[in-house]
């Protein structure tokens, strides 16, 4: 387990190199820590919390019910990154967060990240760059469910959890650990669990991509790459843009 | 037409009650002004430009253009909201801007908006509640493509468009003006143009709403809610949040 600073200052260091001082603003950031058990909600949808959380350890989901009870997760978040940015903004969470496995996250306030804001706007730049890219990743989720087919869908979300996982050191371009169910594989593609179920026998029986007892590993990282047109600049993390 | 500081507080100050210090640095932060035909590019996906765009008068919309040559539209801007906030913190564009109608725009660099945000923090706050608004949305279209049926999710977006208009004082409860071709509304709710044009018919038919001639009539704005499941608290604007 990481500390809450270490854990975003890591993520927020690919975009911004922070000074010693911005460090200590972003530590004194967070507030208490919480522990999590999985399948627990951390945010409802319509809480108006006006707080986010800090994710230290485990795997966590956003995703929205709609009234007959379709679910579509958003996105799934790792160490690292920020839960609820946005609820902590808007007067309403729009969706939900769901502990995945059991996890730890810190509390931030609203009020704190304005104190944080007032006293280093460039940690403000390096938030919002954090809301950047997981906007980012919401686009191409959208692409992937209105465009791509389920296969190269389903190709495309496995290389950018990885791609995501390799930034924190989980894993290898061999593959990484990945606690995820088949449920919420599909109902993160838009597509049934009979469904995702041929999609991973394909990508298995193809050389390209095995999904089982909770690993992922890369058969053929390149061929996956190809058929699923993964670019990962939308990740944006090859070092930072504001230097000190 | 609006001036951009117009524009941008009109939307901002849903969510903050701007200081007459902040509206200064506000107007100070937009440069150069553009005028853009219909067609036109302004953002090409994989630009690095540092810059975000103010929109003043016009239609614009995002998209992401996939290797095989399907688009998927992400989102559609109207007067009052930011071009490629992303653009400018991400190291390069993760989708395109293109002119709907002829648009006017101001210049927004990254380094003004970091100044902007020295002097006044609230102001970041603010332009992180804009960027979480624009987010939300997207999370919409994307539980629309995943999860609602095509006349669920053609209703649910024709709804979203007309409260987002409504806002900055365009269109009534009756309908509103609305320059989108049927390819475009495909292109945005994963939709063939075929397709798009049957549930129009069928909207039309079961007289919930009427979407020809650049106008789009609400016939029965209460069922058309229901059918579509639309509830707008994720556009969040209802008046601010923090005060002076």
């Amino acid at each position: 387990m990481i500390s809450p600073t270490e854990a975003v200052s890591k993520k927020l260091k690919n975009y911004i190199d922070l000074t010693d001082q911005e460090l200590g603003t972003l530590a004194g950031m967070p507030g208490r820590s919480l522990m999590i058990p999985a399948g627990e909600d951390i945010v409802h949808e319509g809480q108006s919390g006006h707080r986010a959380f800090i994710l230290q350890d485990g795997w966590v989901m956003s995703y929205k019910l709609l009234p007959e009870g379709a679910r579509q997760i958003i996105d799934f978040q790792v160490p690292g990154d920020f839960l609820g940015l946005r609820s902590l903004l808007l007067r309403t969470s729009d969706h939900s967060f769901e502990a995945v496995t059991d996890v730890r996250v810190a509390e931030v306030k609203a009020h704190d990240m304005l104190s944080a804001f007032s006293s280093s706007p460039r940690l403000a730049m390096a938030i919002l760059w954090a809301v950047s890219c997981d906007e980012a990743m919401v686009v191409e989720h959208l692409v992937n469910i209105g465009r791509r087919s389920a296969i190269e869908r389903t190709a495309h979300f496995l290389l950018e959890l990885g791609a995501r996982l390799r930034l924190i050191g989980v894993g290898t371009a061999q593959g990484y650990p990945c606690p995820l169910s088949q449920y919420q594989l599909a109902d993160t593609l838009g597509l049934s669990a009979i469904h995702i179920n041929r999609v991973l026998r394909q990508l298995r029986e193809q050389k390209l991509v095995t999904f089982q007892k909770g690993l992922v590993r890369f058969d053929d990282l390149e061929r996956l790459t190809a058929l699923a047109e993964f670019e990962m600049g939308y990740l944006d993390q090859i070092g930072p843009i504001l230097v000190k």
